[in-house]
């Protein structure tokens, strides 16, 4: 290896391993933390923050950039190294905008936030949070405002978007998500007349010891590793690599509901499978993390509802729910359950949301935070804003603000510009279902038999394998053919439901 | 605050943020973490190490040491800020003769050697060990190299000791030891023609779940507070504050040996008291940390054995351990508890060793430590070595390494000068027992009753207050008029095991 070169991936590494102490002080933050820790962990977090961002921005980044660059003049541009150059300099070409003091404190007021939040949502109090919201919205924009006049951000939410989807913008998200709300908004018009799915084997009763061990098993079926992996209880689960052999997953449970802890799990799953399957050549390198969020929930929402919810594998997890939680499920059979856990009923909180109505609850934020950042909403109003929107969209009234506004962790802890990548997730587990399906003979008896290796497996290849070389839309031209569309979504969700709902919901198109 | 020093205050307020991160890891490290995980984390914990390091031995933070001294010229000498500046002066003075590359080197060879040292205890291969432990070895003898000709350290092992027992030197420990060693030889002799004392309790069954409310309920009653403490399992119980409002103490657990979770928890429990006791006035600083090991040592102690194991704490015990226990436990007296929690009988472990044979575990390794230190004794040559001492010492015949030389973590985690902290924790300890009983009256019925909360006080008022302040012969000097004695801890060892083997122990001197 050249000695620039080198000297770029020794910095790189070393900022690898803050980003791993950052990460483990997240993860325990929101696992393991008593909470009078919150203060002298948001400390801690800001310092790391600073002082990885100065190291990061250092001329001497730049410096490393440019030899490195020299070094490699003529390889080929698709090479390790090539990939490497090119996106750390598009990310230090945007951090060194920031300055050190305002990344330190978005640490410190998103590890404050978070505090906050969780105590507003447990008292229904939007009142005693806004204050940290409006000052997460303040400093996000005075993030947007290091950016002006950077001609490749055509709105202020584009900057913030790019954080989380790199290279997407607002109005290529604005023309798919129209196109999505619309079919969205028709298809369940269609289901809304019909007699409703019976979903009462999800509310019986189901004991959490029991359902630990059922999400034992299908993470186990799924790839989980007891020697590189945790799962643990959390108030919002989610789920983040650490390091390489070192991915942690997290869940909570209801036992009157038990979809929450099994599909929470499937989901966190799918996105640890992601972080595991990541190219460990090149580890404590970024091209060696995931590339974007919309990617990586493509991979959570493919196992979560595609496998997961599945009439081949509800055929594996009928009768081990049936043995495991017994009482009213002990005779509970695939059917029953696959019609159950696909019912498509609007309701109010997004992560419990069926996969018709799902979108629509991101729309919604994608709409209100572009209106928060471009100030034409004030975070006063957001509550009322937030309620209007949601009668528009989804046809409920909310009562609680636990339930409404106060319901997602994001704002808290200072992710704007988060929530569209949940529903291009969607959209991209959309396209690669279909493929997978396509070139995968057997996906379906593979996944009636429990055996979910060879779905794993060509996901690696598809994605995993490529970390953050490519830009998601590349990587989706490359393997796929095509950039982001909404047409294969759709049509799995009109062919699934027409199923469930016994309907002939396929169109000519 | 002059402008200086508060630049200064700032600088060792992010070596604290720095610190807590690193707490943090190893805390995860010993209790959360995947196997997998270990060497990304132990890239991690050099990293920061390093920038910690960086940090604190940089030129600039001697500038800002010196000219904060001259702004509190003339400020009283027992100040927070005198001692402040005087305590981070030797501090630095002591690391910024260390290399970087050694220090952050020493953080990875920890790491790495504590999960190769698991290994070889599971396996007690002592020779699949020997190559990390001899790196250990030759740091900590580059380390000692650093400090060549400062004439504080009268021998290299000084070197070592002083970063845990500040200020104490081999010759002190020296001689200390010995006047222990005759007195505890001389007593266990006294004891070993004596009918043994029933230990059958201990051994009875008492299941883990059992005994974890048991723990849970003792703790309590010390000061444990669920809003800013946590305890967990591990493997080697040990007890850290991440920051202020975050201690986590741990233990482990043994269905047939109950002492082990029991007073391995009051033990850490006593550690966390000291830590959370710390003034959080100082919060941030160095001072606001323990002073030292041996000053830690005599809380975790007090609390484990003077405490857990008195007459008065088992009238508490004895009736929860029978409701809770049952089986054979199920009557369970509080007198029988007294005598099998205090039975004396030499054994391979540290860790389970009674009171009067502890601290020759204690001297041995004190003693094999510094002739691998002065390179009278090799790695190659230790498990001998430890066989035949523990033979002299003890007068058992070791046969297992894994119940010998590879029983502790310390070394493989280049912990070397720390182990006589434990039995100078023990000495201090006595000395704060008796002159506590002297203060507070009641100090036996309080126990009786469950009432910790005196105690609790008064420790802090004469030890936690102070942080680190003093250096532990002050404190001591300050407090109780004495600096470290042998007395006061075999006085109370004599009477309380002359009551449970019923014998007139007691000495004229």
């Amino acid at each position: 290896m050249s000695d620039q070169l080198s000297l770029l991936k020794q910095r790189l590494g070393e900022l690898a391993d803050l980003g791993h102490a950052l990460a483990l002080a997240s993860w325990d933050q929101h696992t393991m933390m008593p909470p009078r820790g919150a203060e002298a962990r948001a400390e801690s977090l800001a310092t790391l923050t600073r002082i990885s961002h100065d190291m990061f921005v250092d001329d001497e980044t730049g410096r490393l950039l440019a030899d490195a660059a020299a070094e490699l003049e003529g390889a080929d541009p698709d090479s390790d190294d090539a990939r490497l150059i090119a996106l750390v300099r598009r990310r230090w070409e945007k951090e060194r905008r920031v300055p050190t003091e305002l990344a330190s404190e978005s640490a410190r007021a998103a590890s404050l936030g978070q505090e906050a939040w969780v105590r507003a949502r447990a008292e229904s109090d939007f009142g005693s949070f806004a204050p940290y919201l409006e000052h997460n919205f303040e400093l996000a924009r005075r993030y947007v405002d290091c950016h002006l006049g950077r001609s490749e951000f055509e709105r202020p939410y584009d900057v913030l978007l790019d954080d989380f989807e790199p290279g997407m913008r607002a109005a290529e998200v604005t023309r798919l998500f129209a196109e999505l709300r619309d079919e969205l908004v028709g298809l369940i018009a269609e289901l809304s007349d019909q007699g409703a799915v019976d979903d009462a084997p999800v509310h019986a009763r189901f004991p959490v010891d029991g359902q630990r061990l059922l999400v034992r098993e299908v993470v186990s079926m799924m790839g989980f590793d007891e020697s590189g992996w945790r799962i643990d209880d959390t108030v919002h689960p989610f789920a983040t690599r650490i390091g390489v052999g070192d991915v942690r997953i997290t869940t909570r449970w209801d036992q009157d509901f038990f979809p929450m802890g099994l599909y929470g799990a499937m989901h966190e799953c799918g996105h640890g499978l992601y972080e595991a399957g990541l190219p460990s050549s090149l580890r404590r390198l970024p091209t060696g993390a995931a590339e974007s969020l919309g990617l990586h929930e493509s991979q959570s929402r493919l196992w979560e509802n595609m496998v997961g919810r599945s009439r081949a594998f509800c055929s594996v997890l009928a009768p081990r729910i049936a043995a495991l939680a017994g009482g009213e499920l002990a005779s509970l059979d695939a059917e029953a359950l696959y019609r159950a856990v696909n019912l498509v009923r609007p309701g109010f909180i997004r992560v419990e949301a069926d996969e018709a109505t799902y979108a629509l609850h991101v729309i919604l934020r994608f709409e209100l935070e572009q209106e928060l950042i471009d100030g034409s909403l004030s975070v006063a109003d957001l509550p009322e804003a937030w309620n209007a929107r949601f009668r528009d969209y989804l046809g409920l009234e909310v009562t609680d603000d636990a339930d409404g506004v106060l319901q997602d962790v994001h704002w808290s802890a200072g992710l704007i510009g988060y929530f569209p990548t949940y529903a291009l997730g969607n959209l991209i587990a959309g396209q690669l279902w279909e493929r997978a399906g396509a070139e995968l003979g057997d996906l379906e008896r593979d996944i009636a038999d429990g055996r979910l290796g060879p779905l794993r497996e060509w996901l690696g290849e598809r994605v995993h394998r490529h970390g953050a070389k490519f830009r998601t839309s590349e990587l989706l031209e490359r393997e796929l053919g095509a950039t982001i569309t909404v047409r294969p979504f759709v049509e799995y969700l009109r062919g699934k439901l027409g199923d469930v709902y016994e309907l002939d919901l396929s169109r000519a198109s």
